[in-house]
């Protein structure tokens, strides 16, 4: 075998945790296995000498044990193998292993300042709370829904939500572009009613539409809501692959926050011993790819999602982290105005409360029910400032 | 609550087969909210009455126990919901549900003819068998690896297998676009080296470059890989997200076989009372999103995959499904010489064989590993004609 391979590598690394289930040995197996199936994909005694062997195929940095019977491999890869690609660099994180059992990534470690060609949130927290001239307390969030209403019936419904006090009116992530309820027309009736509201209200009330679509539309979506007026975007990165999330977040026609829902990503966190972790999949990957908050299912909500893993989304929505931007957490899936002090708690004062269908279950007067929604919010402690 | 909703609607259903985890009532109970959780999204008594109740909402068709603890559901939806977009279409299908538990799609049920506007695959068995001039063997493929070997390296190894007999090349899925090896030149001289060895063969092997890339840019590279001579194209549809594939499948200008690889979607299988079955994910999905050939990792691979599981895929691969196109099984992950017969005889000859890396483990003449290979292929029975 001869040697092989660049000899102009950077040295730059990212590295990967990942957990591992079964016996210390088999562990040990799985992670060396690990540096070669996310990289060269090919048995040990075929990988030329040289830099391909030195430096493309990943490294074990540290190896512990986390409970009885799980272990923590920490692996290291060049720079150079994810390209300048978010793509390839969800492939080299867990692409090829996602298929096989018993491994979860637990976290990802970024070069200190992040990677060049990743911009990650382009507003985060704060960019979001000066859009919308609220500096300290829980934003509100709601949806416009259901399926099935006219884009007039559900701009109606924007028109009072925005009166209401709601700081962010998204649509519901199932409104896409259908013979019902065109895109286009929702987009516009909307934006309108929410600006006709907040011309009354004074406040900053962002309509942010559904722009989740196929391969090319998402963005063509996204510019034609920016001149209609949206002030943000929602987009389903598990419908139209993360990187389309990206590229709406990194393009300078737009500068727009972007909002992210969980739809069809489940999957990655239901097995405790495989996928992604709960801080990787809504806490790390959504700061990566650009999202300036991250909606998911709270804990005793009618998902399962459990109190840890909704520490650990919000902690990875706001650790440090190279130098990416700090992500909205957006709990949702089933609050109350009962439940909003406890989570207000538990997440916060920094923290977006998205209250859906059950915002219509207070009552027919949906702007005296988003005022109740306000008054419950407005009255816990603010931000720290800092 | 007055009626409301869509008064044309065409009365055209899809239906989805879900398997459900827990007791009878609860399986119930579940069966139930997936009716409302993937349309309206909204609480029962917010539901208008009307053509959202009656229609858009989710309808359960049929209930019935599989085993002990589990239950089969068959729920149909409204066409329109899914608009005319794969995404959307997904999100029925799987979008909100995918974050509980228990919850596993079994089997999609589309129209008779399928979707008017989801072509699914172009070529499909046939259309491949054509291309290659191949009527009734298994087809044998490998990949071009491993990451950090130069273009040129890369294309030495391509030319190599077409003179060996190999029918398709495919870039290894983690060659994206790394400044070691980039995209273009590896597959202007991938292309070159595999033309030239045709015209030495009298053979008609395809080249098929790995076109994953960022949003936006897997047409592109497709555009150029077509302009420089590529047979094919492989892309990984859980880093692009699916529809990407489904528009390298139709778009006019490129009338390509397409490969689908597997990376990053293995998380959607790995629990087996979650998720999608290995039916649906990569059998049924990948025809509709228009691949004419699927890979996965094999039973007995160093993957966890079962005889079930693969049995389950080639299944979906090849059954009756709207008017789509039957898909090639793929499978790879650990193939060996030794083990074709067994598996030609598992998943009968009309099949694509992936020997990666392995083949480089027969000695250092690699024309000669693949005229081995295509010998053990060659000895088993042909598909029968029709």
């Amino acid at each position: 075998m001869t040697p092989s391979g660049p000899k102009d590598l950077s040295g730059q690394r990212f590295s990967v945790r990942y957990h591992l289930t079964g016996t210390e040995t088999a562990a040990q197996a799985t992670a060396a296995s690990i540096c070669r199936e996310q990289t060269v994909e090919v048995p040990d005694e075929v990988i030329p000498l040289g830099p391909i062997r030195e430096q493309i195929v990943g490294r074990l940095e540290a190896f512990h044990r986390v409970a009885s019977g799980a272990f923590e491999a920490t692996i290291s890869f060049a720079a150079e193998t994810a390209g300048t690609e978010f793509t390839q660099l969800l492939n080299v994180i867990f692409g090829n292993i996602s298929l096989q059992p018993g491994i979860r990534v637990a976290r990802v470690d970024v070069p200190a300042s992040g990677f060049s060609w990743l911009k990650g949130p382009r507003f985060g927290r704060k960019g979001i709370r000066t859009r919308l001239a609220v500096p300290d307390r829980p934003l509100l969030c709601t949806a416009v829904k259901p399926m099935g209403l006219s884009a007039k019936e559900l701009a109606d419904l924007a028109y009072q939500f925005a009166l209401g006090g709601i700081d962010i009116i998204k649509d519901d992530h199932g409104l896409a572009d259908q013979p019902f309820c065109l895109f286009e027309e929702r987009v516009t009736r909307c934006a309108e009613a929410v600006a006709r509201a907040n011309r009354e209200t004074g406040r900053h009330c962002l309509y942010a539409p559904n722009v989740t679509g196929p391969a090319g539309v998402s963005i063509q979506r996204a510019l034609f809501a920016k001149q209609a007026g949206a002030g943000g975007l929602l987009i389903s990165p598990g419908l139209t692959g993360w990187d389309t999330m990206r590229q709406l977040a990194e393009d300078e026609r737009l500068v727009l926050p972007v909002i992210m829902h969980p739809a069809l990503l489940g999957s990655f966190a239901t097995d405790p011993h495989s996928g992604l972790s709960h801080y990787t999949l809504f806490g790390q990957l959504p700061r990566l790819a650009g999202a300036d908050a991250c909606i998911f299912p709270t804990y005793g909500s009618r998902f399962y999602f459990s109190r840890d893993d909704c520490r650990s989304i919000a902690e990875g929505a706001n650790d440090e982290f190279g130098a990416y931007r700090r992500t909205f957490p957006t709990p949702g899936g089933g609050l109350t105005f009962e439940r909003l002090p406890e989570l207000i708690e538990f997440y916060g004062p920094d923290v977006i409360l998205l209250i859906g269908g059950a915002l219509r279950q207070y009552g027919p007067d949906l702007v005296a029910n988003c005022q109740q929604f306000h008054r419950c919010v407005s009255r816990t402690p603010a931000v720290k400032a800092g």
